[in-house]
C-alpha cells in the first residue's frame, strides 16, 4: 500500500475526466490512493467502510473506461459509493459524510450529476439502469447505463424481475455483479451458494477464459482463445448459465481487485456490447485494510476509528438499545413457548435476531434480502400453527406491504411484526425513515398496531404480541437507546386497545403514541413553571383505538393534542376520525395532531431531525401554549 | 369427452377421500367429468374459465395422490381453483361463484379446510408452502405442502425469493410449475423464453426421461433407465438447470394433461422426496373446450356463456369504461408528446395499455408480473428524460409501494401513476379492493394525488399528469363504466391542488373525492324534497389539498362531510388535519368523513359492496340528515 498520507495522483483527479490521461499504471496507483483516502475519511466520520473498500478498483475502472456523468453508473444500495464520491468532485466534503448538512451516505441525485439515481434500499439498480437504457434508445438522455449490484442485493425479487425484463428487452446494458459473499450479514439462500460454486470450482479465469460467455463481444484475435478456454473448462465450472438463461451475456468470474483484468474487460464490452452483459466480479469486502478484512462484518458500518489500530471510538451508552431489549424479550418469550419463531430479511444484527438465533438456531430464519417472501413465509408459518415474529425495519416493511395486506391481514393470520427503526433514523436519512408504517398498517382491518413509549413498554408489547393469537399485530420502536427506565423482570400482556394516563393534569391533554412520550413529559415539566399542568397519556395502540380514553380526554379538557413519529394518515388521523364520528367536533374541541412534516427530512443526528420536524419537547410546549392561549382568549370573550 | 350432462364418477366424489378407491381409469373419467362440470358452472356464473380447464388433470392427480386437507395444496393466484372447489365439498355451491354470498372466485381459508392459504394476487404460493413445510418440521401442522404456480406468476420477484430460500433450507416441499405459456396476457420476459426452451427443444419426456433431474427420487428399477435417458437427451435439452441451481430437484417437462404420467410421478415423489422438488408440467389454458382454446385470452375470464357455442352474454354498456377512456386519453396525449411511454405489469388488457401498444408498440412496456421492477423502471425512465405512465391497479401497486416511496417520491421523479380499480371492485372481492392507495400515496411528500369524479374528469387528469413534469403524480379511477357525461374533445390541464364547486347550496357541504360525486348529487336531489340543498364539491386532489376551497366550505356551512372510496387515513384524514391545524374545530364544525368501513368487504356486485360499506347516495343523505338534525337541535337550544 502507498504512504497513507500522500495521494499525488488522486490530488490531480478533481473529476473523472481527469482520469482519461492516466496510464494503467497510474490508475493502479490511483486505486491505492483512493483506498487510503477512503479509510482516512471514514476514520473521521464513521460510516460504511467495508463496501467501499471492496469496490475501489471497480470504481476506478468504471470511471476510467466509461464517460461519466454522460454514462450512468448506478450503485446499488449506495453503501459502497464513498470512493465514487471522492472521484466525482466531492473529496473536499468527504469528511462531512452522514453529518447534518454534509454529504449523504448514499448516492443522491440532488447532490451530484454523477449520481444519476439515488439509493439506500437494495436491489433497485438494474431496474433503474434499464430505465435509462430504454430512455436512451427512445431519444432520452444519451449514454450507457451500468448497474453495480452486490450478491446479497441480487437475491431480492426485484433484481430478478429486472434481469428477467432486461434479458427480454435485449437492450445494451451493463450489470456488474459485485460478489463479495457478504452483504451486511453472511449471505444466505440458494443463489448465494450458486454464485460461490461459479468460482469455487475453478481458479479465476484469465481474460480470455473469463469471457467465455461473451465470445461474440471480444475482438477477433481473442475469440479463438476464448473458445479453446471454454472447451478446456468444460466440466470444471458450471458457467454462468443462470444469467445466460435469463438473456444476459455472462462474463466471469473475474478478480474485482485486479485492474489488469478489469480495464481491458470493460474496454472490450464497452466497445462491443449490443445487448445486456453481466460481469461477475469477485471482491473482498474491507479489502486492503486489515481491521476491516478481519472483522466479522468486514467493516460493514463503523464508528469513527483510529486508522492504525482500527479501534472504534464508540460512544458509551447508559440505556440499552431498543433492538437489544426486543431481542432479550423475544428470547424470554421463546424460552416459554416453542411455537415462537423469528424471521429476518438479511438483517440479523440490525434486528437483534442474531442473539435470538444463537439461542434458537432452528427457530430463526434469515431469508435474505426478500421482504416480500419474508412476510408471506411468516403467514404460512402462522397458518401452520407457529407464532412468527417478523422483524423488519419500518422502511423495509414497505417492500412487503402487499403481502401484509393480502396474505396476512385479509386472512387475519397471527403474524407478529416487530418494526424497528420506526420514526426518523439519523444518519441514513430520508430513504430509511420509518415514517409511513402507522398509516399503512392502521388502516388494515383486524391489524393491531402498537408503539412502545419506552424500553419497558417494548417488553410488554413483545409479551402482548406473543399472547395475541387471534390476528396480526405490530409493534414499532425507534432506532437507538431507550430512556433508561426501570426494566421489569418480564413483560406483561397488555389489554388490547387500552392506553394509560401517565400524568393527570387539566386544561390540555397530550396523547402520545410512541417514544415522543418522554418529550411530552419534558414539555409538561417546562409548562409547570407557567402554571400549566397538562394531562399526559400514552395511547399504546393506534389500532384499536382506546375509545373510552380518547373521549374522556376530549370531554375533560379544552384541548387535545396527539403526538406521533409518523406521517399524517396515522394515529392522529384515526383519533380525528373517531372524534368526528362521535360528534366531538360539533361543539368544538381544540384538537391538534403533531405528525412528521410533509417533506423528506435530510440525514442528521436524530435529535436534530426531530427538531427540524417540530416534534421535540419545545415544539410540544409551544403547541400547548398556542392552543391554551386561544383557549384563554376564548375564555375571556365568553 | 364424456356426455356433458352425465357425471357418474364425479357424483360419487363428495370429498377427495372418496377418490382413494378409484382406479386410474376411473380417475381419468373423473377428470373428464370435472372438466364438463367446470364448463357448465362457469357458463352460468361467468368467471375464470381457462385457468381451471388447464389444471383439471393436475387437480385430480394431486387430490388422488396427496392426502388433503392434511396435505396442503396451495393454488397460486387462485384463478384455477374451480375444479378444486368442485372436488372439495363445494360442488353444490359452484354455481354461486363470485356472486354475493356465494363462493369466492379464489381460494379462501374461511371457506374450506381444503383451502389452506387464500390467494388472489399472484406468486405467493411458494412462500406460503415453505411456511407450512417449516412449521411442520418444527412441530406445527403435519402434512405435505404443494404449491401450484403458473409460469407467469413464476416471473414475479417474490416467487424467486421463495425459490431461493426454499432451495437453501432444503425442506421437503413440492412446487408444480404449471406452464401454460399464458397467464392473463401472453407471457413476457426472459424466464418465459427459457421455460419454452425447456420443452421446445425436445418432445415431452416419458416418465423415465422426465425424471432425469430427480434420479435419486425414483425407485431403483427406474434409475438406470433415467440415467440412460439423461445420457440420450444430452445436448437435446438444456434441462432444468435454473431451478436445479437454486437447489430444487427438477422433474420435467411433463404433459400436465396426461394422468398416466402425472399419477405415477406424483406417487413417486410423494414417497421419495426429502428436499424441494419442482415438477414442470406443461398445460394448455382452456384445455378441452374449443371456444376457450381458440380465444385470444384462452378463456381467461368470461361472462356467462352458451355451453355449446361459447358465445358470451355480455351486458350492453351505455357509457365507456374508465379503462377505455384512460387508454384513449393516453393515446391522444402520446400522439402529441413522444416522451410519453406506458408501462404495465402483465395487465395490458385490464389497464387499457393493449390499445396504447397497438398505436405505440415501441413505447409500451409489459414487464410481466413485476410491480416492484415496473415502478423503479419507470423511475429510471423518468430520470432519463421520458414521461412514464405506470398503469397499475390500486391493489397491485401495493406490491411496488417501497419503490413508489424510495425510488419515485424521495427522488421527486415525474412518474405518472394511472391507478385503475380504485375502490371496491366487485366479484374479485377483498383481495383486489383498491382501498389503501389514497392513504399510502397522499402521505408521501411531493406526491400529487387525484381522483376522477367521472370519465370526463379522467380525461382532464390524464392531460394534467402528462403536463406535470416537476414530480410524481397519481390519478385513481374505478372499475367499470363511467357515468355517461358528455366527453370533451380533449382533456384540459387542471390547476394542481384546485377543486371545484359542482353545486352551491347552504347549511351543509359535501366534499367528494372521486366517483362518489354522482352519489352525492343523487343524495342532494333527494334532500331537495326536504328543502335541504347541500353544497356539493369535487375535491379532485387529495394532495395538495385545495386549502382555500376547504376553509371556505367550512366557514360557509354548519357541516362539512367528506366522501371517498378509500380507507381511513386518506382524503378525509388530510382534510381533518388541515381543519385542526387551522383551528377550525376550536369553535366547532360538524365534520364527518365517510370512508370505507374497517373490515374487508366480501365480493358482490359493486353497488351492493358500496351499499354494505354505507357509501351510496342513501347513506350520504342519511349522514346529511344526521348532522343537520343535530344542527337544527343545536339551533333550537341556542
Amino acid at each position: 500500500m502507498t504512504d497513507l498520507t500522500k495521494t499525488p495522483i488522486l490530488d490531480r483527479v478533481k473529476l473523472p475526466s481527469d482520469m482519461k490521461t492516466l496510464s494503467d499504471r497510474e490508475l493502479r496507483q490511483l486505486a491505492d490512493e483512493l483506498r487510503s483516502e477512503t479509510i482516512s475519511a471514514v476514520s473521521v466520520t464513521g460510516g460504511h467502510l467495508g463496501a467501499g473498500l471492496g469496490v475501489v478498483e471497480l470504481t476506478v475502472a468504471l470511471h476510467a473506461v466509461f464517460d461519466t456523468p454522460r454514462d450512468k453508473i448506478i450503485w446499488d444500495v449506495g453503501h459502497q459509493c464513498y470512493p465514487h464520491k471522492i472521484l466525482t468532485g466531492r473529496r473536499d466534503r468527504i469528511r462531512t459524510l452522514r453529518m447534518g448538512g454534509g454529504l449523504a451516505g448514499f448516492t443522491k441525485r440532488a447532490e451530484s450529476p454523477y449520481d444519476p439515481f439515488g439509493a439506500g434500499h437494495s436491489s433497485t439498480s438494474i431496474s433503474a439502469a434499464l430505465g435509462f437504457a430504454v430512455a436512451r434508445d427512445l431519444g432520452g438522455d444519451p449514454g450507457d447505463a451500468v448497474a453495480v449490484i452486490g450478491d446479497g442485493a441480487m437475491s431480492a425479487g426485484m433484481a430478478f424481475e429486472a434481469l428477467n425484463n432486461a434479458g427480454h428487452l435485449g437492450k445494451r446494458l451493463f450489470v456488474i455483479l459485485n460478489d463479495n459473499e457478504m452483504s451486511i450479514a453472511p449471505p444466505v439462500g440458494a443463489l448465494s451458494s450458486y454464485l460461490t460454486s461459479l468460482y469455487s470450482r475453478a481458479p479465476f479465469q484469465d481474460l480470455k477464459a473469463a469471457a467465455k460467455g461473451a465470445v461474440g463481444l471480444l475482438p477477433p484475435p481473442f475469440q479463438e482463445g476464448a473458445r479453446r478456454a471454454k472447451e478446456m473448462l468444460k466440466g470444471m465450472t458450471i458457467g454462468g448459465t443462470l444469467f445466460e438463461e435469463l438473456g444476459f451475456s455472462y462474463i466471469g468470474p473475474v478478480d474485482g481487485h485486479d485492474l489488469d483484468q478489469l480495464l481491458p474487460l470493460l474496454r472490450t464490452v464497452k466497445s462491443r456490447a449490443t445487448g445486456p452483459v453481466l460481469i461477475h466480479a469477485v471482491t473482498k469486502k474491507g479489502k486492503g485494510y486489515a481491521p476491516a478484512e478481519n472483522a466479522a462484518d468486514r467493516g460493514h458500518a463503523t464508528a469513527k476509528f483510529d486508522m492504525v489500530t482500527g479501534v472504534q471510538a464508540k460512544a458509551k451508552s447508559n440505556a440499552p438499545s431498543y433492538t437489544a431489549v426486543f431481542a432479550r424479550a423475544l428470547i424470554d418469550e421463546a424460552g416459554r413457548d416453542d411455537r415462537i419463531v423469528g424471521i429476518t430479511a438479511a438483517m440479523p444484527d440490525g434486528t437483534g435476531l442474531k442473539q435470538f438465533a444463537e439461542r434458537f438456531p432452528r427457530r430463526t430464519f434469515d431469508v435474505g434480502i426478500a421482504e416480500q417472501h419474508a412476510v408471506t413465509f411468516a403467514a404460512g408459518l402462522a397458518a401452520g400453527g407457529m407464532k412468527p415474529f417478523c422483524a423488519i425495519y419500518s422502511t423495509f416493511l414497505q417492500r412487503g406491504y402487499d403481502q401484509v395486506v393480502h396474505d396476512v391481514a385479509v386472512q387475519n393470520l397471527p403474524v407478529r411484526f416487530a418494526i424497528d427503526r420506526a420514526g426518523l433514523v439519523g444518519q441514513d436519512g430520508p430513504t430509511h425513515a420509518g415514517a409511513y408504517d402507522i398509516a399503512f398498517l392502521a388502516n388494515l382491518p383486524g391489524m393491531v398496531v402498537m408503539a412502545a413509549a419506552d424500553e419497558a413498554e417494548l417488553m410488554h408489547m413483545v409479551a402482548t404480541a406473543a399472547a395475541h393469537d387471534s390476528g396480526p399485530i405490530a409493534f414499532r420502536f425507534p432506532r437507538g437507546e431507550g430512556t433508561g427506565v426501570e426494566m421489569p423482570e418480564r413483560g406483561q400482556v397488555l389489554e388490547i386497545g387500552k392506553g394509560r394516563i401517565v400524568q393527570q393534569g387539566k386544561g390540555v391533554a397530550i396523547l402520545s403514541f410512541g417514544t415522543r412520550l418522554s418529550e411530552a413529559l419534558k414539555a409538561s415539566e417546562s409548562l409547570a413553571a407557567r402554571g400549566i399542568t397538562p394531562t399526559v397519556a400514552d395511547a399504546r395502540f393506534a389500532k384499536p383505538l382506546d375509545r373510552d380514553l380518547i373521549l374522556r380526554l376530549a370531554a375533560g379538557h379544552d384541548a387535545l393534542i396527539t403526538v406521533e413519529e409518523g406521517a399524517v394518515g396515522g394515529f392522529g388521523s384515526h383519533v380525528a376520525q373517531l372524534l368526528a364520528d362521535e360528534g366531538v367536533f360539533d361543539s368544538g374541541l381544540r384538537f391538534r395532531s403533531m405528525v412528521l412534516p410533509d417533506r423528506f427530512v435530510d440525514h442528521d443526528a436524530p435529535y436534530a431531525m426531530y427538531d427540524t420536524s417540530a416534534l421535540n419537547a419545545a415544539h410540544i410546549e409551544a403547541k400547548v401554549l398556542e392552543v391554551m392561549g386561544v383557549a384563554q382568549l376564548a375564555g375571556r370573550t365568553a
